[in-house]
């Protein structure tokens, strides 16, 4: 009958649009997708005390490899998938989005606010943000740099970086996994300082971030009222306490326009 | 006392959060900022009946000049500043944010989703998207040229161009405003038509693009029932019909990821 993809923006529940509200309200079955994206103070318990309806966990097995069985749900009754931020911020919903489309069910799409466009409280603008990257967590054997090489192209181009830090909800060992058992390691949610640590110990290698003042901007919560917004070099917020995640760490272009120094100074305090 | 600026999405009165909804319904004093952006369903007439109360029109002279006059207000009572998309997608509400927490009231701010993140609805994914460009409208004397060295760069790093389409709201002709006369020039909207005609007429100067085959996608009433999306080569999009405003326009990569090709594809035949 209807899917319904709806953005539920950053940080609170009222963060939902009407349009979303009310889609939610008026679906059969409605599914919370928890493992792309989470708002900051809302989860299964909050969203369905302040919907009065129950609410299914969608975890990734659920949206991408067994999502025949949304689909064939559309098709008779009114479905809702819930999504941190906006629809389309994860490739994911572009992809159940098309498939949806191409079986010819009515597919409504509800924006909401995501960090790709609310990055521009700290000041910085949005206009010159260049290529996005995500910063994934170390392993001991695996220690990728082409985010370092994004950050390093986009200053070059005079253009901001914003850093979309890790998430890991229901990731499951690999003894778990080869022994096909359902036990979820617990969250882990990447900080600043981490991410931090991880392109400066790239750079000790490479050295190629240049200056030994590099200008960044770090964000947690953004969205609610507790969030917290520091500027200070990449080495000074190394050492910064940006509390209970999320957490989102923005390279500044080599030069600041005014306004922005404006704002990166407001922020450097904390 | 506080200043909320409450975003208000893209398409519909119900595109508000119910945050934003909420700070309307308290405000003492609303303001509809109207010249930076605006929400294409909805004017000064249909919000005042959805909150059910006055709404002031605020233009560039009353956000810009005469700010002092909203923050003085923002002292002793409740006031909103209601803005099309986000709040921080145009630099003047930051300038706006900056000196009223510089001068101790107390400033909400209430996200909402922007062309800038809610684009990625035509399927290509918002990561690769390079430094966004504005178009301005070509006078007779003014042809710049900055927004397509900027596409030229983009491309080059194989990103995509996010371009945001001329309005022209409120605007006087240099007659009326050497005489000081406040009678205002029809609004205007650049389409994805006149912006690819400016575009070209640049490259058949400069011949920068290189290839014949450029893939664009053109945008219209994002966020709305009615809105549309077109993808094509540049000279084919040149003749679509892409109705009634707001447009934008994307510059694709020079390669497309497999998803993203799928919703190019898909989106061909308009």
């Amino acid at each position: 009958m209807v899917l319904s993809i709806v953005g539920l923006g950053l940080g609170d529940v009222e963060d939902v649009t009407l349009k979303g509200f009310n889609a939610v309200k008026e679906a059969d079955v409605v599914f919370l997708e928890i493992y792309t994206s989470l708002v900051i103070n809302a989860n299964k318990q909050t969203l369905e005390s302040f919907y009065g309806k129950e609410i299914l966990e969608a975890d990734r097995i659920c949206i991408e490899e067994q999502n025949d069985k949304i689909l064939e749900e559309a098709k008779t009754k009114k479905v809702a998938i819930l999504v941190g931020g906006d629809p389309f911020s994860a490739t994911t919903h572009s992809e159940l989005y098309l498939k949806a489309i191409e079986q010819g069910i009515d597919v409504k799409v509800i924006h909401n606010a995501s960090i790709m466009n609310a990055v521009a409280s700290c000041g910085l603008q949005l206009y010159r943000f260049g290529e996005t990257v995500s910063i994934p967590f170390f392993e001991v054997n695996w220690r990728p740099r082409s985010f370092y090489d994004k950050i390093i192209k986009n200053r070059s181009a005079n253009l901001h970086t914003l850093c979309l830090l890790d998430i890991k909800v229901r990731e499951r060992s690999v003894e778990n996994l080869m022994a096909n058992r359902l036990i979820f390691e617990p969250p882990r949610f990447m900080t600043v300082n981490v991410a931090i640590d991880q392109i400066l110990e790239i750079d000790n290698e490479l050295n190629l971030l240049g200056e030994t003042e590099i200008k960044a901007i770090g964000i947690s919560r953004l969205g609610t009222k507790e969030g917290k917004i520091i500027s200070g070099t990449l080495q000074s917020l190394r050492n910064s306490d940006f509390g209970v995640p999320l957490h989102s760490l923005i390279i500044c272009a080599p030069e600041l326009h005014d306004l922005e120094l404006s704002f990166y100074n407001h922020y450097a305090s904390g």
